[in-house]
C-alpha cells in the first residue's frame, strides 16, 4: 500500500505550462537570428518557460546542488578499490569547500548543500530537502552524489528499470579493472535474480537502490511539485530519476540532463527519460560536476528569451522568403 | 614571396610550455578524485598551463568575442536566400547588444567587439586586432563571425586544405533547401577547379576565402604570438584556422574548440585541427555564440588546478592499489 504522503506528493506535480512552452517557440520565431539557429539552447528555453510557467523564463541567480551521500553495503562484495571511509572524508572535503563540485559550484555561483545519508534516505526525505531549499529561495536545483561503490546500485536500477542486461549497462565507475568490473556484473545479476523487480518502484529502489539514489529521485518529485527546475547529474542520478519517472512521469519534465558521462548506463538512462545531455566531457567523478558546468547552458537559454532583439526591434530584414 | 611582416608573426609563435603541461598532469593525479574523472577538462587544464605557460594557469577574467564582419561576392550566386544587407543590420544589433551573441556574452562576463570588413581584411589585420587586445588586458580571445552567405566560403576552404569533397563538407548554413545546397556544392566544386589550392595557404585564402577568414586567421597567429589561449567558434573559425595551421601548425595548440556545429565541414575541419569541440548543441548561428557557452568550462579547467584540494591535504585515503 502507497504511503499516503507519497501520493500527496505525486499528485501535486503538474504538467508543465504549455502556454509559456507555445510563447517562448513564438518567440524564438521572432529573435534576430535563422529558426532554430540556437539548437538544443532553443529547446531548453522553451521547457525552461514551461517548467517556470512564464515566458520569458526569470533569470536564476541562486542555484544549489544538493549532494547526497551515502555508504553501500554492497562494499563489502569487491566492486571498488576505494576504501569506504572515503564517503565520510570526501564529505569533510566538500563541507571544506575543496572538492571538485566545490570549484565548479564557485565558478557558477552555485552553493554546495551536503545531505549525509542518514537525512536523505528516503523519497519523502528527498523531496523534503528539494522543497526546503526552494523555501529558502533557490531557483535551480542541481543533484550531487558522494558514495564509493554507487555506480554498482546505480547500473542495478539502470537494469531493473530499463529491462537492459547487467553487462550492457555495468561500467568501470572510478576505473575498476577487468576483473572488478566482471564482479560488479556478477553481483548486479545475482541481485537482480533474487529480487525481481515488480511493479511497484518504491519497492525495486529498496531492493537494489542506495540512500543517494532514494534520496535524489524523491528530490527531484520534491523539486517537480514545486516547479522548479532539476539539473540532473550523471549515472546516480539518472537512475534515480527513473524511479521518480516511474512514479511520476511529468516530473522528468522539469527535468535537464546536465551531461552524459561515460558510464553505458548513464546513456541508457537518458535515452529512457528522453532526456538530451548539455555536455559531453567524459566525466565520470559525480558529485553534481557535470550538473553544475551545465547550469550556465541551462540559465543562456533563458537569458536569449528574455533579452535578444526581435527582427522588428533591430530592424533586420528576414531571408527572402519570409519577407 | 611571403610578406616579411608575416614571416616574424610565424617566427613570434613558440611551443606551449612542457613543464607548464608537466606539472598540471602532475597535480591533476594528486587532487581529491580518481585519475582521470574529470575527462575533458583536465585535458584542457593542461593546455591552458603550456599556453599561459604556468601551473596552475592564471585566472581569466577578461575574455572578449572578436566579431570579424565581412560581405562575400560569391552571396550574388544564390547560396543563400538571405539578403546581404543584413550583414550589416546585424553589426548594428552587434552594436546595440541585441544579438545572441551579445545576451550570451553577458552572461559569460566577456566583451564583444565588432571588427568591419574593411579593418579586420587580411592576416596581418587580423593579427593586430588579437595583439591589441591583449595589450588592452584581455586574456582569453575568442572568435565571432558575421556575413550573409559565409559558410560557403568556409566550405570551400575545408575542402582546399584537408581534400575533402565539397559534397562531403557543405552544409545548410542558416537552413537553406535541397535546391540551394546543391548550388552552394556547384559553385564551390566550380572555384576550387577554377582555382586549385597549391602550396601558399595564404593564395588559397585569397582564392575562396572571405574577410571574416583572414581576419580570423591572422588572430589566431596573434594569439598564439602573444602565447593567449583562443576559443574557436563554428565552421568558419575552423576554416580559417586550417589556414593558421597550414602556416604555423603550433598556432593550433593555443586553440581550444568552443563546440562542433552541425555545418558538416566543422567536423572535417576538428579532425584535421585535432581539436575536440567542448559544447556540441546543434548551432548554426555563428556571431561567437558555441565559442562564448564554452568559455566558462574553459575557465572552470583552470580553476580545478588552482582550487581543488589534494589528497594529502584534505586527509582523504587513495584507493587500495595506491595506499
Amino acid at each position: 500500500m502507497t504511503d499516503p504522503r507519497l501520493s500527496d506528493l505525486l499528485s501535486a506535480i503538474e504538467p508543465l505550462d504549455v502556454t509559456a512552452m507555445s510563447d517562448a517557440r513564438e518567440r524564438q520565431a521572432q529573435l534576430t537570428k535563422p529558426a532554430g539557429a540556437l539548437g538544443v539552447l532553443e529547446d531548453a528555453s522553451v521547457r525552461l518557460s514551461g517548467v517556470q510557467g512564464t515566458c520569458p523564463p526569470v533569470a536564476m541567480t541562486r542555484p544549489v546542488v544538493a549532494v547526497f551521500a551515502g555508504d553501500h553495503g554492497v562494499h563489502a562484495q569487491g566492486v571498488t578499490p576505494w576504501p569506504q571511509e572515503v564517503t565520510a572524508s570526501m564529505i569533510e572535503n566538500f563541507r571544506a569547500g575543496g572538492a571538485a563540485v566545490n570549484v565548479l559550484a564557485r565558478q557558477a555561483g552555485a552553493d554546495v548543500y551536503v545531505v549525509p545519508g542518514h537525512c536523505g534516505a528516503g523519497l519523502l526525505a528527498g523531496a523534503s530537502v528539494a522543497q526546503r531549499l526552494v523555501d529558502e529561495g533557490y531557483d535551480c536545483l542541481l543533484t550531487g552524489d558522494m558514495g564509493i561503490a554507487n555506480t554498482t546500485p546505480s547500473a542495478a536500477l539502470v537494469a531493473a528499470f530499463t529491462g537492459s542486461a547487467p553487462g550492457r549497462v555495468t561500467g568501470r565507475g572510478t576505473g575498476v579493472d577487468d576483473p572488478t568490473l566482471a564482479r560488479k556484473i556478477e553481483v548486479i545479476s545475482s541481485a537482480l535474480l533474487e529480487r525481481p523487480p515488480g511493479d511497484d518502484p518504491v519497492d525495486t529502489l529498496a531492493s537494489v537502490g542506495g540512500f543517494e539514489h532514494a534520496g535524489i529521485a524523491g528530490f527531484v518529485l520534491g523539486a517537480a511539485a514545486r516547479r522548479t527546475p532539476v539539473i540532473l547529474d550523471g549515472v546516480i542520478a539518472g537512475s534515480a530519476a527513473l524511479v521518480a519517472q516511474a512514479l511520476a512521469p511529468t516530473a522528468v519534465d522539469y527535468c535537464f540532463a546536465g551531461h552524459r558521462s561515460v558510464e553505458p548506463g548513464h546513456v541508457v538512462a537518458l535515452e529512457r527519460l528522453g532526456l538530451r545531455p548539455l555536455v559531453d566531457l567524459d566525466l565520470r567523478l559525480g558529485e553534481g560536476t557535470g550538473a553544475v558546468l551545465s547550469f550556465p547552458i541551462v540559465e543562456a537559454a533563458g537569458a536569449v528569451l528574455r533579452e535578444m532583439a526581435t527582427f522588428d526591434s533591430a530592424g533586420v530584414a528576414r531571408k527572402d522568403a519570409d519577407a
